[in-house]
């Protein structure tokens, strides 16, 4: 057990929780920083506070984290992470030996269950049924029966396998599908046969689900452009959890338009809000859901729970869970 | 390898699938009935074809199969069978020695993904995204967010666990919930904790999801009344995959506009068709699909795949799948 530390956060969370927090973390003490607007969306702004800091809980500004003269540890409230995913925020924290941590084992759970959520509503035609039951109360007994789809023995590429792709592998294994997940390095203990980006090209045409889950980064912008959903065949589905700047959106209404796509779950879009106007909402075979794959009732108590769990990893020198940097 | 028989049939196909019927019936002899209007909902009327019949597969008038006069063995391309479930055709049927199957494996595993799409959408919050999307194109992140709900861990009671529910157990082992399943007889080789129907009113207050799977038969018609109703937590979620009248659908939709019922999602009503003009339509967190969850685009090729397993067991003098007499 190190000697007493000093936490900084910014986590907005309830009072119940905010004292469980405060004492779990003991004998470390913990300061909220009285800035507290800061999401994964919305940019903190400095602290002064985090000066005094050893370990920070939350969404750090980045300058501020690099210019602290303690902080051993940041651990962010986010599985996103491309405010700090650059060469100077990397070098700076590499330099003085900061450790960071996200928290992409609480959201893998909610953004598994909501790309099956996805492919669910779709092979069961739910969309076709919510929109009969919106509008004309018909009883579409026929198109909706012929229309469904077994997903039994389809494949589903999962692009940018990491934790989601894992557990949503393990979701989707009673179905016994054909899975391949592709990422960057392969680690060998994945639960689904894995390739590399060298690979995706070859394998997009044979893929009745292509499930993206890149983050923004760099290499990922654009990735799904006009070359890639031409090798799509007719009846694939697109769904998107990623991010909205990996996929060409142009490109992707067009190919929905001409049905050389099937249809596409959008949870991720660009921009964020998506306008009222802008033609996705309206175009044929797409669904789209307002960036809530990782939503969950209970997940600031989960996030909670996850870096005290590191915590008590840091505290007995461990390995920290999901470190990045 | 019993001699060559004479196989009726009303099932309705397309012609490929009609001429791999013929072919792997041999040497067996298939006659199709030229009344080919019949479904589990539309009842076929006398067929005098049935008079020079051994084996019957489709959906056959009952009165006609009791007085046909070899008729061995009914295959049911349906998991229902109402039609056949009275007094008089069982003791008609066990009189005469004539054996009776259904086709409950085929629609398993639909209606069992269908229960899952319909979970995964009211956890995932799908509707609400889903009606924003063809209203007002709004971005209701925060409510989305909060207001989904993860599975693990959570508690679903199967009533009327069958096939359907003995796959939907399977479907739903990767989010380690607490399933119960009721059913009359207990076999001993569930896949998931058993309970009779003497003990579902105590196990209904700590539902999560109660999941009707009741057929309509004996003593099932508003098995789901009031008193059942009023047993549910406020945050407990009703489906009805089993059949309209084994719901009191006035209590059903009390219990939603009161709040005592989170939402309830339904497959299928009394009537069917629902009405264009009927309130359920429009009560708040109900959510309808038009009797789709057996529905799957390669039905009758797995119908008839499944006809032919049997046959084959026949033939061979084995135990017939699903043998409902």
């Amino acid at each position: 057990m190190s000697s007493p530390l000093r936490i900084w956060s910014n986590v907005q969370c309830p009072d119940l929780l905010h004292k469980l927090l405060e004492e779990r973390v003991a004998p470390h003490q913990l300061a909220f920083s009285s800035k507290k607007e800061a999401s994964v969306l919305v940019a903190a702004g400095s602290d002064p506070a985090l000066n005094e800091a050893d370990i920070a809980f939350g969404q750090p500004d980045p300058d501020s984290v690099l210019k602290s003269p303690k902080l051993k540890w940041v651990h962010l409230t986010s599985a996103g992470y491309t405010r700090y995913d650059n060469e100077a925020f990397r070098s700076g924290a590499k330099k003085r030996g900061l450790i960071v941590t996200n928290s992409s084992s609480v959201f893998a759970e909610p953004c598994a269950q909501h790309v099956l959520a996805m492919m669910m509503a779709i092979a069961r035609q739910l969309p076709q049924s919510m929109k009969n039951q919106l509008t004309d109360h018909g009883w579409p007994y026929f198109p909706c029966r012929s229309g469904s789809v077994l997903l039994n023995g389809q494949s589903a590429l999962i692009v940018g396998y990491g934790a989601i792709g894992a557990r949503l592998a393990e979701l989707l294994a009673p179905f016994q599908m054909k899975i391949t997940g592709i990422r960057r390095t392969i680690r060998g203990d994945e639960k689904a046969p894995m390739k590399t980006f060298a690979e995706v090209d070859a394998l997009l045409p044979a893929a009745d689900h292509v499930i993206n889950i890149l983050p923004a980064a760099e290499g990922t912008a654009n990735f799904f452009n006009a070359d890639r959903f031409a090798r799509l065949k007719p009846t694939a589905i697109f769904y998107n959890i990623g991010r909205g700047d990996t996929v060409d959106q142009h490109v992707l209404r067009d190919a929905l338009l001409a049905k050389k796509l099937h249809a596409a779950y959008l949870d991720v879009t660009t921009p964020e809000p998506l306008p009222p106007d802008h033609p996705l909402w309206t175009t044929p075979n797409c669904y789209i859901t307002p960036h809530t794959a990782g939503g969950h009732s209970n997940e600031m108590e989960r996030l909670v729970h996850h870096f005290l769990s590191n915590l008590s990893r840091y505290n007995q020198n461990e390995n920290l869970q999901d470190r990045i940097m």
